[in-house]
């Protein structure tokens, strides 16, 4: 069993099985006696409530990524681990843009997750108080405040990811990514891409 | 005297001069017996707060913008009629991109100041919490965590605005306004362009 540990949620692979679960509590799986559950967490407290009740075994000292990053998030690195040449967008509760070459890792940028920025908008005044709508058009100038607000989140997002991609593809994972698609003509939505940079590792062992 | 009221200050101005006060407070002006102050506010409270003590006269119901956006902030309404063809960013609380062409307002974005960012990367996780860096060089891609953060906040701005703007000239005010000078070449960094607005309201009268 793989466990990727966010700010927010577990997220374990089983088999063919993909499910999450909220930090807030320990989950409760059905696993075989003696069954490891290979972690890698940017969340210490859910990591070592789950090492309370289960036997983990942690993945993060054995990734090996090619990269002049200092402090690139375990969750990312392992995702980059997964693609060999690419620009990947990783939408949680933060939206992480990481650019690889040749199995090389070329340096990344950390744009805020769009719940986050939901919260941002309110609390700068209660006009700016909408709803994300991703079927805003980024080929016309919006003339509301619903489209602005939806535009000013997205446009900015897609045009430097599109700058910094060039022909290169686009690979969309975490819990937002599949929202941005349409925004990405021939790119790739993949959940598991986390897990297979861990499965990745576990291989190199 | 001109008085703009925003989220968070009164911006005056008399003759050449131009100041800022707190909305918290009723700002102590000395004004000549029966002066004017002519105001244009985002904000109800601070021009009801303003209203009880000095004599004023909003020139809200005589903005005159040809624009098809519904529901523009008189301040944004304001800078827009400054201008006659050019992409402004008013970088305040929030930060406002708006088109003009001709003297007609063709739309435009809203994407949160660079104060509310700091606060969300913060809220996101405590290892995002890093002071927004303006010397983050943009052609090269981020190496540590306080680089994809100051980044993340400034080149998918730059990058859309650049792509809005093509040869138009790109105009800069509010608060944060002149950090951004340095990623635009031949941008213009203008802090009276909405008391301009408002000069011209009141000459069209």
């Amino acid at each position: 069993m793989l466990c990727e540990i966010g700010n927010t949620h577990y997220h374990f692979k089983q088999g063919g099985r993909i499910w999450k679960a909220s930090v807030r509590d320990t989950p409760d799986l059905r696993l075989e006696k003696e069954e490891t559950i290979y972690t890698l967490s940017v969340n210490e407290t859910a990591l070592r409530r789950l090492a309370r009740r289960y036997r983990v075994f942690d993945l993060e000292p054995f990734i090996n990524l090619d990269t002049l990053y200092f402090g690139l998030g375990v969750d990312r690195a392992a995702a980059c681990m997964a693609v060999d040449t690419g620009v990947l967008v990783d939408a949680g509760s933060a939206i992480t843009v990481d650019i690889m070459r040749d199995g090389v890792h070329l340096g990344g940028f950390i744009y805020p997750g769009l719940a986050k920025f939901q919260n941002m908008y309110a609390q700068i005044s209660p006009r700016l108080q909408r709803a994300m709508n991703f079927a805003v058009d980024l080929e016309s100038l919006p003339q509301n405040t619903g489209e602005a607000i939806s535009y000013g989140v997205i446009m900015p997002l897609v045009s430097s990811v599109k700058a910094l991609a060039r022909n290169k593809p686009i690979i969309l994972t975490g819990g937002d990514g599949g929202y941005f698609a349409r925004f990405f003509e021939g790119s790739i939505v993949d959940q598991s891409l986390i897990f297979k940079g861990m499965e990745k590792i576990i291989k190199e062992f």
